[in-house]
């Protein structure tokens, strides 16, 4: 069933802007993200790293976190203001929604959640300042990364996470729907103006499936791809580089030594005005996966992040399995 | 001085939408709206003609109508919802700004305006559906641009302009300053969370000096010229190709059969979360016109269109003599 | 064994300059090399329609001729002068190479031959010459393909193969062979001073692999894809994009509507010092296929067009079957 | 007057193979050729550093030589074998052309001479092996010149040079020649296979107006202008980026320390076959030297690199003042 957009949502959202993962080895997980997929080190501790994309005036969008276990701990998001963390406490609260206020190094006022489906999320109104990069031209390194875009969450209930958030005011780009009917398998939501934030797919979680930072062109996605061959990650390209039929994204994917997975992308659209109705395709649809392009692996359709402590559920929505292949894009 | 955003604005604004232009002949300027800047025909009628950019859903965001005098007719901003058009009605009467209601085809309600420094705006909430074509790959021309993004105005009074549009949303994200003052001679206002949606540059004015069209990266930049070049349109490029410091846009700027100016552009940044101050420049920083790249001509500096009817006057703030020649970054 | 070129061959080969295929819908043909491939129509007649890439100053690169089935003609090599066909005539009448003068339109003398492993092959001095459409960027379409490059070949016998055209003059810049031994797999031959114009590699022949064409840049083979997407041919990709270990070289792969493979690739490095030794490849290093990208779908394995009359021959060295998935690069 | 091509010159030239300049400061001249021009450092001594392009197998490209004036000392060019050197030789005494014989390290046998025009040449037949880094993409900076790729001079004697160059088996693929004459004014000469290996322009000479390095795009080309803005060297950008008319180049030019100059370009087309003839363009036709772009400096016009101990002369031929604009291409 399609989603309603609350136009007055409690607090108000304005974008997708960190995530947190715990790795099992913080030195060569920062190797990863800074010389393969070239992102910024902003600060390193005993403890944590934390990156940014090469534009970003804001410290951090990414912190490695060392633990035992790689898991996803949290994904994050921006409200707009301090008052907007009351707002949100206040509304959990009455709805009884699992949360938490915490303290967080170089962030404003913070607030941690579950979502209905059991994703874990961090709300922040600010965070320290610091430069933007993106005129040192010279220290681009890889797919030269500019700034953190969405992540992607494999869910058991797609209908009731696309319910949770269109109420907080996101609003749906494009959706996947079984042929024929309105059940949703996947769902594009988006709070800042253009295809999505935040997306929720069908199938076992909640789980992370990856995390997307924008990059500048179809060449930088190219060179990303050259050097991730040159630095001995070219077998952890689990897709791409394709062409997304959903988004039009420019895509590709690769796996860091924890199996986490980073999206690098180029050219969504905007997606702002009211009377712009989301764009349906039929889950058998192939060319919703991939315009062009050889089919993903298996590992990128059935492999994603965990969070602690979460339990993973089969999907409510099962898929035909005479149609799977055609589902995935394998052939 | 800096202006303060009106965080609680009269009325919703969302976006720079769609521009009109008097041409001399509609044939001359469709053949290079559509062939040499590579925009898509969506209407053609025998006064107008109504195009838009690749991945627009809108009917059109540059209409060109035909008279016996190029001018810029108007400039156009999206607003929320119609309730915002009534509240902007309303808001111009209370402050005695000069406003109309007019009717436009393929349009919902729709606002024209002057602003306080002579810029004629128009605003609307809604226009008629129509399909992107940003998979449509095939039929991509030139510069493939993909979506109006900005406007860029000569105004003799850049302080008076900068507050009011503050007082209606818009945020400042870059600025030019006389050195060691407070005198703005450039302001870089947006509302849709990038860099800009408005500029107003220190100058003879009220005029257009250019509207901007996104192209999806360099490559497209660099072949949008040499189509220009092979079509005959090579000595109107009037600036670029080159990186602008203010906004980090790799830019080129084209010269319409009579003589508007429209940019083509890729790269700026996000700008939404409210900590982020915006940059300051001097103006007699040559960076901040471009980081490199050969001057602007005399022409890109002095030329710009006017808006029917209305007087030109001498900027307020005149540039000393001896630094103009930087100022401008003609070497 | 590793070959040795002979640098006083008996006529001088100068470049890969043409290809002849049959093919069974010409209409469909010329609008798939036209459309989706990029190539100009430089002549059309009942039976054949002859193309050529952008920058070419020769009438034509591609022949298509009307057939009832779908073969690969012959591969056309130039000649420098008039008196080096003589001279090549003399030459396999004097080692019993099976060959034919023929009459070709727009083409001076020409010869033809099958080469030792069944490779029907044309030898030509000159073309009639026609305008460079490289400056001519408005009439670019899809990968904007600038010259014919290569060919690639699949042998049963790739060592007899090597010591024929290096006899001819050519030399090996880059091959592959089973580890540990001399053992040829695949060898990359050249007389124009890059890479290759000529290629073996090992496997059921003789069959045509692939003929290909050289694109301006990365962003061309993108927007080939693209184009491929938006016109239907997205399932037709059956390799890349991705970046061969050998070569360097950044590649396409599109079926045309017969099945014969056409390859839009970037980037090969100038091979023309002698001091310079061949690059060697153990069979089972698979980043020899690929530095990273998905690995080749099946039908790019073994799927080849014949040459008519040729019989097919199982390879003479045949893959251990434990580590034919690896050779394949296919995971 | 148009030169004959020699098809049986005394030597075998193959290719514009390495340049040495005088410099002032070497760390400085490193810096710039490593991290703004992008080239690799093979070695360096006391008073040399050796560079080279990133697919480069020979040990020099580039040869810096620590002065106390910044001069070009020769430019080189490849032979194809040690007899080729032994032919030179005798060639050079038997015609009075100034010559020695010189030992060079990681060089075989190796020659000098100057040619009637005052250029002084080197000539080589093998370098050192070193490892083509070409695959190395994380080492890739700027622009990543692959390749030295061919010289500009500038000659007060255009007809002379091209009679001798032509002599010893170049080709000439493009020329200017004064309006409705056949007076030279510039000659594009090659004998690698693409546009042109030297060029001479009439002009103040003999100076050395540039070396060009082969990018691998246009995306190369823009990442190097920003690199170079980034690094301050935004300024020493005399020329582009834009598109030359002759040879279809897209370039940008770059001033080192001492103001020597180097370009950076891509795309320029095949040059084999012996029908094609070369393309005329005359001196007033602007499009010669830019389909498009901001016209080039006066500094690019006339300032050039002296050889030691040449004294410069006028041009044979002058420029009519009232065209010399045009002919600049200055506006």
């Amino acid at each position: 069933m399609l989603p309603t957009t609350n136009h007055n949502p409690a607090f108000n959202l304005t974008r997708a802007s960190h995530v947190s993962l715990s790795v099992t080895d913080l030195e060569r997980s920062r190797d990863f993200y800074r010389d393969v997929a070239g992102l910024v080190v902003t600060r390193e501790t005993d403890n944590a790293i934390y990156l940014r994309g090469l534009e970003e005036a804001s410290h951090h969008s990414l912190v490695l976190e060392l633990a035992k276990e790689a898991k996803a701990l949290y994904i994050g998001l921006r409200v707009r203001t301090d008052d907007d963390i009351t707002a949100a406490e206040k509304f959990f609260k009455e709805n009884n929604i699992e949360h938490r206020r915490v303290e967080k190094d170089y962030q404003g006022p913070t607030l941690q959640f579950r979502d209905p489906v059991g994703t874990w999320m961090e709300l922040t109104s600010s965070m320290d300042v610091v430069d933007r990069k993106m005129q040192q031209f010279n220290e681009f390194v890889a797919g030269a990364p500019q700034r953190l875009d969405h992540y992607q969450v494999v869910t058991y209930d797609v209908q009731t996470a696309t319910d949770f958030w269109t109420g907080l005011g996101m609003r749906m780009s494009e959706y996947t729907a079984k042929d024929g009917t309105d059940e949703l398998w996947g769902t594009w939501m988006e709070v800042k103006g253009n295809t999505h934030d935040l997306v929720f797919t069908n199938g076992r979680g909640p789980r992370l499936h990856h995390f997307a930072y924008a990059v500048p062109d179809g060449a930088s996605l190219i060179h990303a791809a050259d050097v991730a061959g040159a630095l001995g990650f070219g077998d952890e390209i689990d897709r791409g580089p394709g062409r997304h039929g959903i988004s039009n994204a420019l895509f590709l994917y690769l796996r860091d030594p924890d199996q986490h997975r980073i999206e690098l992308f180029n050219t969504h659209y905007q997606f702002i005005d009211l009377e712009t109705p989301p764009i349906r395709w039929d889950v058998s649809n192939p060319r919703r996966a991939q315009l062009w392009g050889m089919p993903a692996s298996r590992r990128w359709f059935f492999e994603a992040s965990e969070f602690p402590g979460e339990e993973v559920h089969e999907p409510l929505l099962q898929a035909n399995p005479d149609t799977l292949e055609d589902y995935l894009g394998i052939h």
